[in-house]
């Protein structure tokens, strides 16, 4: 089960270049590509005529092309050319996704095309300040139910025991941290504060820190399955905990976005753009090196548990006292999903 | 669903040698053997005792000898010999097919011992006539239903999208031929000239033409799954066409032959047979591995439209204008399906 | 279905030392840990929280803590902490067996805890013998049904045609062997000799035969899958048979251990101890390596065998005559099945 109506990442812009790219989303499978006139389509990937994935085919001046027998589809999935035949039947088409390039992403619509409302799409201005929040992204292919990486995300007090030599160490700071979460109809909110705490390694090699820290944490979460991070730190007795001062010398921005593959397998789209130190390169590379050692760590363990609940589902398990913010998450995708149930019914 | 009773190429015949070969053919596992006395058996693929695969056995005196116990079976699937025991009961024995060697081929029989009528086996002198049509052959493992290798060999405008470097290239070339398609009842025939053409890589590699060419291509299918070919080419303007001339100086044949594996998978056993400069081995070995790179061609684009159909089989596909020929091998394959249905069902 | 009223081999001792231990036993999952008091423990894989395998956490000094989150378990699956919470609730604990370490061992009850009696646990004190019976173990993970090692191990005419080049040859001389089998209620017993044999390669190489042998088998089968067993051999003419003499100056003890993992994978646990040359550590090492090599055989024929069986089963198979104590083997689980069968359905 998963909410359709809705917009997914389906792909970093920069993935869809001169070839066409195959994406199974929601175990649909979909090629991407981007024709000469720069545009991107999302089309099912399989050409109407034989069956043959679309994917194979090259980009030409009039769309993609087959690779097996010459069909071309334009980004709409209509065929605008049979070699052989000079009539095209209006049959011959394959279905197509809404997509829109915006960001850096490429986000894609999964239900029913009428519905795609753009104004629904996140912003995300930071990719494109690259001169005070320079970033780099990337793609972790997570042997795991999408659902489980939101979940990640919204229990921190897994840092002290996933992510020891990375950004966590220190198991009960991180259960003892000042927590605020603020529940919204569409997702939640949590600001974390860790005061007076010992820096992770990461912290040290990217800020220089000599002492403890006073340590911020800014979720936001957007159903179904895109969270917002700003983080940072000050020296410890900063003040900025009660005066709410996140303008710390030391900050860095994370987005996270999760689109299933499968029931059991996503695409983790993942970006890290610092505010520090933005006109050193170096700085960008050492952060999203760091960053992504720590994702690693989440597939690792993330990939253990959907081992784990290939066996016998969520049946019997026990919510704890941390997982406050994790179960209005998963509160919020079940009222979407039941919504929409819901809205097809009545159709 | 496959057509029973029907012969089938089992395998080469220098590759049933002194050990046993396990084979899966129509997804039913089957051991061939040459007994000591050089005749081949084709048996259920499973030990009568315990159930061991008879293909880790070995060939002895008596036949076909389990690896596990000992059990001896021969060609007609009795067992000969059970070790610690002087009686042999009738039910000890394993499942035997017909099969018959002939023209370098071991054919297998697949449907009722009692309907095997040898007299339907085809004929392919080719591959006796070593001094005119010198030949190698080959086996391909195909992860695709045979019949999408026939579908294939049956629309050859793929060639201009699938084998541009190799025996194609020039789309319109192919999707203009000259194409006259001849029903048979069980099978078709046609003939397909493309006059004036660019001669594609592989014919100027093997007969060296330096100009346009008048290029003659010649398929008998003959259900359910054997497909004839010969093939040439003059020089442009030799009239041929007109004329019907198939005796060109640069000409060869080759066989095709498919048999499934499972559902999904089968075997493309095919022979390339040079007609000119039959007396350069070299000839031979250049046809032989330049039609070999086409075909692994063929085989990566039917893997590739297999995992296509996986998703939704061939439901909502479109039929265009070339595939006349592909429609009515279909077309005879499914009646002879629905005749073999009927005859069981009338038993 | 599995008797599962029954002590299993879960583990050799050695393996269950600082880290969790992952092991599939009648497909499910299960760790096994050593906990600081260095008492064994065996829980159901999976963590109560979210589902996260046990066996990726780690040992402390409360017992055995969860990889993600933090939760600590004890030997009886108890939950003796939450991270960031203080009370406890009584639903937070996981499924525990009954495990006891002995001669080696670990033993695993897999049935109704309230019936695990620890004095049906089989005895075996060669094991803790280390001066008359020097030993060395190991596990071979075997892609094959349990029974079929059972099986294996019954019809010693396998050693004929699986295992010339280790401990069989000479199919005829095992076929021809003495073997006298006692039937009893949880097993069986048999006694094997052949007279005036010829040495197998092993043989020859840990006791230096020069000539002719009178070799011995015994055979302890003990429901459902141990099987203990002693062997050795005099020179010809020795007279044992006679006198039932099994203190042959060469001869040496082996246990076999069976544990199903799936329906169609096992752990076979088995160790060899020699009691001859005890004083010469190479004669143990010489022994466990041969023997090593001939269940790699047994190992090898049996997986093809399982893959046999995936097609069909058992269904039409034949037994012959040297299957006796293979079908008693049979006939004594299959009692213990039904009697299981019964008791459930009483309750």
């Amino acid at each position: 089960m998963f909410i359709r109506n809705a917009w997914y990442t389906a792909a970093w812009a920069d993935e869809v270049a001169d070839k066409p790219l195959a994406r199974r989303i929601m175990n649909e499978p979909i090629v991407l590509f981007r024709g000469q006139d720069g545009k991107v389509g999302a089309l099912e990937d399989r050409c109407c005529h034989r069956g043959t994935p679309l994917n194979v085919g090259k980009v030409t001046e009039l769309g993609l092309e087959c690779g097996y027998h010459g069909l071309v589809f334009d980004q709409a999935g209509r065929c605008v050319r049979i070699p052989g035949q000079d009539q095209i039947p209006e049959r011959a088409k394959v279905r197509h996704y809404p997509v829109v390039e915006k960001n850096a992403f490429i986000w894609i619509w999964m239900g029913e095309a009428a519905r795609a409302d753009t104004s629904q799409i996140i912003d995300y201005p930071w990719h494109d300040d690259h001169a005070q929040w320079p970033h780099k992204h990337a793609r972790y292919d997570i042997k795991g139910n999408y659902m489980l990486m939101v979940d990640n995300l919204m229990d921190l007090t897994h840092l002290g025991y996933v992510h020891g030599s990375t950004i966590g160490g220190n198991p009960m700071q991180h259960v003892d941290a000042k927590m605020k979460v603020t529940r919204k109809d569409n997702g939640l909110h949590f600001m974390r504060w860790m005061l007076n705490s010992v820096p992770p390694p990461t912290y040290i090699k990217a800020a220089g820190f000599k002492g403890r820290i006073d340590r911020w944490q800014e979720f936001e979460f957007m159903a179904p399955s895109s969270i917002l991070q700003g983080t940072g730190a000050f020296d410890a007795g900063s003040g900025a905990y009660d005066t709410g001062n996140q303008d710390s010398p030391f900050k860095f921005r994370l987005f996270h976005g999760l689109t299933p593959e499968t029931e059991t397998t996503c695409f983790y789209f993942w970006s890290a753009a610092n505010g520090y130190r933005q006109d050193d390169p170096a700085a960008t590379d050492q952060l999203f090196s760091e960053i992504g050692k720590a994702f690693l760590e989440d597939k690792a363990i993330v990939e253990q548990q959907q081992i784990g609940l290939n066996e016998r589902g969520e049946a019997g398990l026990v919510d704890i006292a941390t997982d406050g913010a994790r179960v209005h998450m998963r509160r919020v995708v079940e009222q979407r999903l039941a919504a929409e149930a819901r809205s097809i019914a009545a159709e």
